[in-house]
């Protein structure tokens, strides 16, 4: 691997590659890179969880961090992302991480660049660090994929997480299930009603609704929302006794899950977030690795 | 002490023991920790001189400093304060310095947190690691704080400063005086005439006039103010031979004090920020190690 | 040397002895300085290489960058230059690497100050570092500068780029010539057409078009300027066999050059960016060893 792009170019044993270098790390293995590398952050949207995990986990590998301010760069001058790009490279920048609002911003990145490009997040594209650690999050609970019911609840047309997961899950053998109102499921074919996916699923995993890309409809108010689709404390009381709940935050609460039940036990949504810092390491690891 | 979230949480031995760590570094004396620790500086309002001092304290007490860009971070998305630090614990972020707009806003981050907090800065609330410098400054010049008449000049009602300098010197024996126009006062009670304070005083600590909260009066201009409560070369004379004069900075150069005393012989303007750096790598150690 | 502000200053001996040392560091060399230095990077305009290559070249050097973000510094509460950089001072940093929008900022940094000052640009005035990473990808491609014939395009009269390479690439020995619209050329006497310089010109080196800066005339669109002033594939192959192209970046494609020229075997474009980090290298470790 010279690149993380999308879940549609990992095979399966890629896939479970990662995971098992996460799981070394976890288990406080050191990372074993060839010599000290020089890493950059480009991230050109808000993220917390996203830019910190990676911010740790290349420091964790043993990189050198050099710091980039997306909104005070030579892009907000018009430079493209291959002059940006390549001009890190010269700079000495080993890898980059992008986070971008274009969709597959990474295509004018594949050929003259000599730099790793791992992708935190394109547009409404893909989000595959994500995804590879809610793999991880669920391969460490029920230690495998085959037959496990994952159902995706949310605004399933805009989310890069959903995509990334319903490529890799159905991949690895899971039956993966969409919950959602009828406009929000894209080309996928959808559920909208808990009754018909609540008692069975092995997993729930809800997805953000994102305020911040206007894709609510303005029929549904935050309280009915809510009610219809969100993940209230009867319905939790509902699930399969071993399920898990899980969502990529950030959360808003009272929205996609009732304010109580975020850190209730059957969660594992901020185990996820520390899940991310293995994985990234892994990702880290593996692609610099696959450059030696 | 697990945390440092106001000057009203701290007793009397708590306070001197950071002077006296702080006294040590100036000394050259090394810190000690049991290992490498993450923090974090979360500064969602501008700042230079504090956020620079605990970046430069925090490396030389041996950190990993992660960056975070409070203005690009999930918060912009309404993600909750508990949230954002919740999530840096996962991370494994040991400490995070936070300055906020809201006044305690450290009260939702008591509870099912295990992040060290520093507060940097609370609305008009408290700002205690530039109270615990400002301390160490008057006790690196005078040996004691008993007795000693300190004046505060300035907006009172709005100033975190002065609420935390207040409570502090108070316990600690010194005579804490405020002079202000009537309506800046709040709740203290205030002279309103240098003459009342200016010969007697051992410290004269001014506050920055805050433009950017508004809290000008408009019938005050700067020239009006400069005259009534400002520090002119006329009035620096009068002084007693042993006073100081202190501000927390940045300074409105002839507004509260005139240009050209800001770096007087009696000034300790620019050695307060010096002590700031000590005074800090005291507060991070003492915090870090509260928690081993 | 204790500081960097403009190229005037500089002896044609202080400027190949930082050429040789950028040299000295691309051949492996490590730098040597006394200790480990405190760095801050202020940049008060966006950038992109010119400062994640400082932030490169600082770490080779073995210095720790402390972060500062000038758009979230008590610079937006009107604090003037001279108290950021005296905070910094006291905070216990070394050298400040400074952009700014003002012309000749640093004159108020000459006294009472005791932290080296790199200028990284300042207004339409000067930008050293720029100039020698251009002054070394010259030496390095020709070993001399005596005789060459250097033509600069563009918008003269603002280019802080142009009257630094001006400067010094006439004191040592170059033949500098002027291509730009008649109202661009400013004090300079400039050709205002590609048939007096083309042929016989070494070294073409094109400024940036700073839409930025909004200093294209409106009469000018870009297709217009490109077909006038840019240079084309057809120009490009009129050029002598030896010539090379150099430009500061970033690039506007097609505007300034030919967007397939870029990479062009001729074109040093992006070995300047590569250049840099040793040339600033060299800088940085010429005068923290000039203060030692």
């Amino acid at each position: 691997m010279k690149n993380l792009l999308s879940m549609e170019h990992l095979s399966n044993e890629e896939i479970l590659h990662i995971l098992d270098r996460a799981k070394a790390f976890e288990n406080g293995e050191e990372p074993k890179t060839a010599r000290t590398y020089n890493v950059a952050n480009l991230f050109f949207e808000p993220s917390t969880r996203t830019k910190t995990s990676f911010e740790m986990a290349e420091r964790k590998v043993g990189c050198t961090v050099i710091p980039f301010d997306a909104g005070f760069s030579s892009a907000v001058k018009g430079e493209t992302m291959y002059d940006t790009v390549k001009t890190l490279e010269m700079i000495g920048i080993d890898a980059v991480v992008i986070r971008a609002e274009e969709d597959e911003y990474y295509n004018e990145l594949l050929e003259g660049i000599n730099v790793a490009v791992i992708n935190a997040g394109d547009g409404a594209g893909q989000h595959p660090s994500q995804c590879l650690l809610d793999l991880y999050t669920i391969k460490k609970e029920f230690g495998t994929f085959d037959g496990l019911n994952v159902t995706i609840v949310g605004d399933i047309s805009h989310s890069r997480v959903a995509k990334s997961n319903a490529t890799a899950l159905a991949k690895l053998g899971a039956n993966v299930r969409f919950l959602c109102p009828q406009d929000w499921a894209g080309d996928f074919e959808a559920y909208h009603s808990w009754d018909e996916v609540l008692e069975d699923s092995d997993v729930i995993m809800l997805l953000r609704i994102q305020h911040e890309r206007h894709t609510v409809s303005k029929s549904f108010s935050k309280e009915s929302y809510h009610e219809q689709y969100g993940l209230t404390p009867k319905r939790e009381k509902m699930m399969k006794s071993s399920a898990i709940i899980m969502h990529p935050a950030p959360v808003n609460r009272d929205v996609e899950i009732a304010d109580e039940l975020v850190e209730c036990e059957r969660s594992r949504i901020f185990q996820q977030v520390r899940n991310g810092v293995y994985t990234r390491m892994a990702i880290v690891e593996t692609i610099l690795k696959g450059r030696e």
